[in-house]
């Protein structure tokens, strides 16, 4: 039996939500026990259950042994204000786990990576089963902590990688959560931000990124129109700021706030023997 | 005779109203000689120009030993894209210069700081002319070129103080354009921004603020409605912050996205003396 548990640090989801993956989980996958925390469901203005709720039932995840797994929730915004608090109070049963989330949960995800606790995975969230197809993102999550490695982003290769939404990682730079990523293939997305925007977000986290493989391209999404044409789509300002930095441009990612969002195992991928 | 070149790193401004504030300073401030760069009229997607036509009169500006001041036309977004550049372009007449300007402007005001080029201050734009009040605002400005000191925040005090706008500071951060803030006062207003946007500039603009003497809250404006109420207003947030970090917070700003917008120079402020 594979033990996942889910908690969230960010925002809550709904308990309708949660109910449809417990019942896809026990119909395809029993070798899986899915674990939802009623945290999941707190609220507390924006977030899930005010800052303590959320890090206490983050920290009870992490530390019982007998979870293999714990699956981010939901993004939303919110994880980078527990972070650093949660990983004081990791112990020994952290390390063994594999930790499942993405967008705002790469605040989490980077700051392990950086700590080296257990394997971050850039990947699909529970509160994805509301997306159209999300079921299938579902299934690919699952799939993966079940050791298969179908749902892995093909550009992967040899070279150590992460994934991030782009705020996310901007924000990241330069605070005590942000991993080192030299050498790192760094694959970024984004979703609903203008263009001037990804542009702005783009000058900042490329002047942190001296000394990485190179940049990959997820999905940029429902970018709002402005007022006026920005004059450049969201590929070239990737390139042009790679550019600047001498970071080479490795083209696309199979990432994205949507259900085809890929997994990216943080560091080397182990392939074809899954997680 | 004060004579004041205007130029426009970001984003465009109208003739219309380069001519409104042409016509008030002909009319209210006969010692003072505006003279607007045409490129402040040039329109290349979202920018006043391509990246060369816009660094181009910035470093024309710069460098012509005639103007006392530079004044930059209006925010938006693009300044960041030239600022390097320009700065390396330009020569000794830069250094006897005041540089005013504030919002996307505050990348060229944080790089000539860090360098000690001339007198950066935070202060009203030509374009501010279109806003409820901007006459006003203009005046505030030209008040100042000329030697008032009518128009700073009242908060300044003896120790040394810089003004930005959040987005902006947060973006400079750990950039090769952030200037030193150590023993500063450091004052930050934002527009347009969600709560929990807010938040996330918090998180990492003051993960980089340690060892500054404090910081102040300008106005935070036309925060859109989020799907959920954030639960917490933007002092709370600053105050949250701050106390993380140990940064004393100081109280409010009398700046922001208006005409009441205050002047700030970077520095000690010379009271009495004017700029």
């Amino acid at each position: 039996m594979i033990r996942i548990a889910v908690c969230a640090p960010s925002t809550p989801i709904a308990e309708e939500d949660a109910r449809r993956v417990l019942t896809l989980a026990a119909a395809e996958f029993p070798e899986i026990e899915l674990s939802v925390h009623p945290q999941c469901f707190a609220i507390d203005g924006h977030f899930a259950g005010n800052d303590e709720q959320r890090l206490d039932a983050l920290v009870e995840c992490a530390n019982d042994p007998s979870f293999d797994a714990v699956w981010f929730a939901r993004g939303g915004y919110g994880a980078c204000r527990i972070a650093e608090d949660a990983l004081r109070r990791f112990g020994p049963a952290a390390e063994s786990k594999a930790w499942l989330g993405y967008s705002d949960a790469g605040y989490l995800l980077g700051a392990l990576y950086r700590e080296r606790i257990g394997r971050p995975v850039h990947a699909p969230m529970l509160g994805c089963i509301r997306r159209d197809g999300g079921a299938d993102a579902v299934r690919r999550v699952l799939r993966f902590v079940s050791g298969e490695d179908t749902g892995l982003d093909s550009a992967l290769d040899q070279r150590p990688a992460v994934a991030f939404n782009l705020t996310t990682l901007a924000m990241l730079c330069g605070t005590r959560l942000m991993p080192g990523l030299a050498s790192h293939v760094v694959m970024v997305e984004e979703v609903s931000e203008h263009l001037y925007a990804l542009d702005r977000l783009f000058f900042h986290a490329t002047a942190h990124l001296g000394g990485i493989a190179g940049l990959r391209l997820g999905r940029v999404s429902d970018i709002p129109e402005n007022d006026r044409p920005f004059g450049a789509g969201a590929e070239e300002i990737a390139r042009y700021w790679c550019k600047r930095h001498a970071i080479p441009f490795l083209g696309p990612a199979d990432i994205g706030h949507d259900a085809a969002n890929k997994i990216v195992p943080f560091g080397v991928a182990e392939r074809a023997q899954g997680q």
